[in-house]
């Protein structure tokens, strides 16, 4: 049908997340439809981040220095570690703006089901992050899921031992949520959760 | 939040179609975190294609080789010309495997919302493409929509004013089709087209 070349590129878009071999033809042909437009920036722009990116290696957030520019930004509060499942959740946390201390990224949540142990994660230079004199609390800021729940639970056992004071994200209704689509471990966690107005 | 280059990376496997920021974002991470496995593979096949993948100058197919395999195949029927509207539908016939033809890409369809004319297609190197001698049969096998339909209708009056052959895909049931999920003008056609057992 089409070149080997195509073929492989073919084959290579439709490994990428949520991808596919039909939404790879699609996209392969839009590239070479568009090459100065298109295919060159992307091209350019994996080279970029395959040559510059790297983990930090306080935070394992990814940025072109290293530490990190969270790590090193003096205007972010260095007493407040927030801990997140893995970057695109630190992403998110930055894209609310609403966060201003540093971060810690797992890179993963403790799994029964999936055999991920704790000493597969980086529970060892969490606690001795957590433990630093400037860390005033620790946050939680895991997935409501029964493995993100469990893996709070294990580093809010352990922290606290230690006497670090550890919250966790509030659990309760979206803003702009309508009750009656909500599914009700949400609700029953939010009116658990209430406070006075 | 992240850095310039990752963040162009998102920009630009967004504007990639059927894509937008949110799975951009999250193509750009699996990359990150797949170096070797995806982001240096992507990286090389975009380069391969880039330098290699060319068009046809006869029939519009994408190939590394000019005139591409298609046309210089010599088990293939040089005397049916299928005409499709781009490279996606000439790659959809070929993994049909039903046709052993040769095929001209016109690259669109004519349209009097958007303004294509028939000087905007390709249809003078059609025309003269179906005139040569070998040529005994002209299939169409444009969409069946009111464009596809439409552009059809003007190839087929001028070929057949030239007393070419021209010939179309049949409309009809597709192979599996429940009746009651077809739309009326795909029952009807396939009425019209009803053929003796
Ligand atoms: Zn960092
Ligand atoms: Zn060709």
């Amino acid at each position: 049908m089409s070149t080997n070349e195509i073929e492989h590129l073919i084959t290579v878009l439709g490994r990428l997340p949520g991808l596919g071999p039909r939404s790879g033809r699609r996209i392969a042909l839009a590239l070479l439809r568009r090459r100065t437009t298109l295919l060159d920036p992307l091209r350019d722009a994996l080279t970029a981040v395959s040559e510059r990116v790297v983990e930090c290696p306080l935070c394992g957030n990814l940025d072109t220095c290293t530490p990190c520019r969270l790590c090193t930004d003096e205007r972010r509060d260095a007493g407040l570690l927030c801990v997140v499942r893995d970057v695109a959740d630190l992403w998110a946390l930055e894209r609310g703006g609403e966060f201003r201390g540093r971060y810690f990224v797992l890179g993963g949540l403790l799994s029964a089901l999936d055999g991920v142990r704790p000493e597969d994660l980086g529970f060892e230079r969490l606690y001795a992050r957590a433990a630093e004199e400037t860390v005033r609390e620790v946050i939680l800021a895991l997935p409501a899921t029964v493995e993100g729940q469990t893996t709070a639970h294990v580093i809010a056992d352990h922290l606290e031992a230690l006497g670090r004071p550890v919250t966790s994200l509030a659990q309760g209704v979206p803003v702009g949520g309508e009750l009656d689509y909500l599914d009700d471990g949400t609700l029953s966690a939010a009116l658990r959760a209430r406070r006075p107005v």
